[in-house]
């Protein structure tokens, strides 16, 4: 008896931030080991669920390099990386949609299903959510790579309003009818920013940011953007992190509220970030 | 942290019940030490307040006898009960409404707006909700006691659909123009099957019904409603517990699908019987 | 014959006053002998419900005095005064709930509803209507007497939109938890102003305000919004009168365009104020 | 101060009567006298715009055969009546429309619009509303005299919800293109019918229904629909009354409560018959 | 098969303007030989009602002057004209009256509905949808001939809401209470003007306005509103286009997009003008 | 001019086609050659979105086998089919959902886009659209290909109501979790009858149905329900015809009131079947 009264007690201990995120938008970036472990899976598809249940509206936006670069692969398409961006020619276009919109997306979809709150996955086509353009480096050609232009937002708004889940596939619509490959930190961010987010929540395999990468012990747990905006500039933030610091200051700049780097691998880490005040990973906020 | 992840994992463990009863109505007859401890009385708040957070429409419904009582005595009326029922001339009936209406439901309505969801105290007058007759016992005269004829569930509709909390004072209107004294088990019952509510809960000061009052080892966990109409006829129910019965079958018998009696004593009894599969209490169904 | 026919001429004399007033929320101070001699309650009652017919949203404000003092003196406590303000403790603000809400509230919600519009009883607890805060008067401790510092008109506008008739006790839900006795003319005044009306009207005792209080022939019709600062500056409203002229002031401060002082005692007062040219009592404007 | 009290007073005495067709429809068939002196189409228009301002629904629905004749003389055309049924060729027909509708129908909209409450006329073409055929009398051709079919109530009810008093002209629309003319007595007791008004009222220039026509003092009160139906066959309702009896058959047998036979001349008979206990005319009723 | 799939050509061809006008309003003055034959008059019926089924909002605005002096004629009434203005006395205003509104606004209407789609006719009375004035002009007395002061375009609205397609005969509603006559072009560019209209079209017997109406090969086929105001003021535009141009430069300044002088007597006309590229007649636009 | 005129005329031949199907539903199973050469797929987009902009609500439903087949031979795997339905192991079913979901149904979307509706894609799992189970054909085992065992309209009902066109790749949500690969046709008849929807087209490379498929002269223009039942009983269709049949058969006894088998390479095969009087290919109805 004692341990099912301790129980109800941590369910109270959550309704302070039940209150505060109650009819809220927060966008998930959701990628890393988080979309690969099968138990990972399921644990964070159960925390959307409750998250949707309590009367928050989470909108999950993913990528999928890994399991692109391993269909790649199967197909005897060479996989090359300039600047952490993919190589993506005709062929490997087709082969990155594919794999996100018809692999990865509905997986997430499914689980999120078999938890009890149905969800819809959308790409960039569908109802025009995602508006891109040939992204421009220098002189190099990456191919079909490219950077959003604008988030038309009316479908998320009608699926949010319907009671789905809307799960993102980040494929952009060129308005040269060509699709392009655009990075999920960064769609998540315009997302977050189009859709005035509460908050912005970025699932990776690290604990958030470092002052020093290699100090395990220098783990930043609070950064004010124009902070967070000059460690960018000065080049001290590593490569891996770069576009997921970028989606945070898109986001904040556009005034969603706070922006969240967390480690995904840690079970509930979503339901630990918004429902308890054991702050975890890294926030940055504006103020 | 490993704490932490406990308490992430705990609010999962709610989700099933989450699911279940989102949306639906839930009639809890508040009353006995769970009104009367300070404590308790917070803890309550908070659990209905959480109930409401997470999609299920609860609907408070309260006596107050023990403090009527002490009112009586301080204003020199003689406390008599007969047959369980209070004699309530025409005086007792003004203190009776002041006492319920204006101390007890206020202070109701006061706790759970501090934590955080809106409620509003209405009595039996308000929008008409308990119109009432006199109760006919036989030859003797109780005065103002009565008994419901007809609940008219708009004010309770409406209240729920701004999104309040009602918190009910058991007084009946009558078609005479009087207030009428109506036992509040009663009354939760009658409303509950108005409703057609999922559930109704009697909070008491004991851990249920016993199939012998005296053997603490004999509580019933779960019992069907024909028993239960049963052990009523053949006066197995103690008279504490014979108007909560009574209130149960009324409910069950309009299509309420189950019926708890719970000790309110016990911290956040509420949240343990609507979000875990701890069972407590004594709970009544159809089948 | 003769008689109906003038009886329909009088109706159709009554239109440009419907008209005017179609869709309009007046709020109306309810008090003195207008509220305790019953062949006035009725009228009162019949007009109230006869304005929501014809298309007006009236809102009742009550205290309740006279009735409280009885009270106090039953349960022998002392009836003091300072500066007309009553003297409060932890004991007299719980008799000062019991008989508003309790009692005088649900005696004008059972007499409404009797005529044929459901009306439902507030008080500043509900939905968090009165927000209140201890009033300060110089160093004297008057108790659990207090002021507005917030109206949440929500819940107003809810049960104006479910077709009810709000009916108020002047109770304020302090922001400690504790409740405060607030000047019911003072309310009045706030609620006004709170909801837009169009009008306010206070029943009094007497026929409205005098150049001369002695003098029965000096009774001020007409008074404009300045000219009635300027009296209550220069101390010449006598004590009685003077919060509801504060009340007027409030009122017609935040936009209201008319504040009325009427004799509740004449019958029909509020139908002869609104639906006659026959001005009675007396009406303060701005302009 | 005396005769603005009894004003008061009779005010409330008509609180029954709105409290009884608030939101009620009631079809009005406007003719005879009361349509062509001025002074009566005053009172009459005042006493529609004041049902419509205490929350009835008024329809107005009228002929004009008198203005139709006096035209059709200046117009040189010959005025004959069969059956009581003008003979109406096709230069008739568009004497009949556009009297009706270009004059009738647009003095009475302007009237009401004058005093306070918005009106839109129509006629049978108008959203289709009278959908009519050619009436067949034995051999007798009386051109484009026609019986309605079918009523499409679409558009009264759209210009009622919009708040409009709607006032229809009786032109039935062909279903071969033709207009025809219809008995507007007729077509009131059928537009009742589709409506399920709760009342229709006929206003002409008699008292009533007599037992014997010569006989003044013989005016019929209260009829029973069978007693009805009764007299028309057996022929003792005379020519000019038949339409109107025929009319409030077919509505009291579509579920119409009541049907009254006025004299229109009567100051505000409208308000007499509505609002008072003072029943005058003929009312014929199912039960 | 070949000219089968040139149809659905041709039906394709229609989406580009189907999308620019889907949910627009299109004000379209009928006037002229497309109101008097009868072959025209079908097509133009067609027209509309297919305008309407494409998410079109067509609102009719007609005159009828020629049939208006035939009765005149037939009555034995002086047809004259002053300046373009017919002079209208009392017994001239009823004539106009009963042909516009029970003649011709009704004969439009029920072709309308014989095609497919309800439309409800209307005038200045209806819903107080014209109000007008006396118009001056020097010291000579037209009688009851009128101009704009107010458009109250809620009967518009809710009839458009309501999804019919009104059509209004040009008949103003006088403060005074009386009828006036007005100018159906200047009507028109009114009621384009208050409702906001994308789109005015003018329907005449000429293919448009001219550079010297004399050469036939100088049709101008687009304008700038700069333009067309120098050209009324320089008098380069004869007497019976001046009312039009004068109705698009109303509209014009009011924010309507283009407004449209068009051969009503070219079939399908309106079908051309907005469905297809082949721009016909003269387009008039601010920039 | 002549020639433009005629296209005016042949837009309103359409009118009484836009009339029957004005909000109405259309389910349009799409596949075949039109679905593989860019020209058609360029000429249907343009036919969807003309449907919807005429008040039309078209379904788009989909396969892609030969571009499945494609990748599998890419892939390495072997491409084998048992009675006509692809053996789909678990590798497969993930190429499968790939081409079907990630490729051929984003082309579908931005096609329509383009053309100026927007449409959202969507498979089984979206809102749980497609509830699957395996199916079962004797003792052989297909892997991953399934049967609908549920359709859950609430994605499609919202997504329609939201103005968006619905593209579906026939992908089944099986309750196990897994992904089912389900015969295009089959769903589109699933589709149409949990749509209630008015016709249901089937795009084809052949003409329809014929008594002799060897025999061109031999199409059936229109087919009973029942004989198409029989055809079917007796083997007279032919294999690839058949899934197509069955779903027309499940349409109409679903209450569907018409099924069409078209050739799709017909330019425009879509609008000649919809808004012409030019029966093509063949016609299945009840009755």
């Amino acid at each position: 008896m004692q341990a099912v009264m301790e129980k109800a007690q941590i369910l109270t201990e959550a309704l302070p931030y039940i209150k505060e995120y109650h009819g809220k938008t927060v966008v998930i970036k959701y990628g890393g080991a988080a979309m690969q472990r099968k138990d990972l899976k399921e644990v964070i598809a159960t925390d959307i669920v409750l998250m949707k249940y309590v009367g928050i509206n989470p909108v999950i936006v993913h990528g999928g390099g890994p399991e692109v670069s391993r269909y790649m692969k199967i197909l005897g398409k060479e996989v090359k990386f300039i600047n952490g961006l993919r190589v993506t020619d005709s062929e490997a276009i087709d082969i990155v949609k594919m794999v996100l919109i018809g692999k990865i997306n509905k997986e997430i979809v499914s689980l999120i299903n078999h938890h009890g709150k149905l969800s819809v996955g959308i790409s960039g086509d569908d109802g025009n959510l995602i508006v891109a353009k040939k992204k421009q480096i220098g002189d190099v050609d990456l191919g079909y790579v490219g950077e959003v232009t604008k988030i038309n937002r009316k479908v998320l708004d009608n699926l949010i309003n319907d009671d789905f889940i809307p799960v993102v596939a980040t494929i952009g619509a060129g308005e040269d009818g060509m699709s392009y490959n655009i990075n999920a930190d960064k769609v998540a961010g315009e997302i977050a920013a189009a859709l005035n987010a509460d908050k912005i929540i970025f699932l990776t395999d690290v604990d958030g940011l470092y002052e020093d990468f290699e100090d395990k012990g220098s783990l930043i747990s609070e950064l004010k953007l124009a902070n967070c905006e000059y460690k960018l500039a000065e080049k001290k933030v590593n490569q891996g992190m770069t576009p997921k610091v970028e989606g945070c200051i898109t986001a904040l700049k556009a005034g969603v509220k706070r922006a969240h780097i967390l480690n995904g691998t840690i079970p509930h880490a979503l339901l630990l970030e918004v429902f308890t005040d054991k702050g975890i990973g890294t926030m940055i906020s504006e103020t």
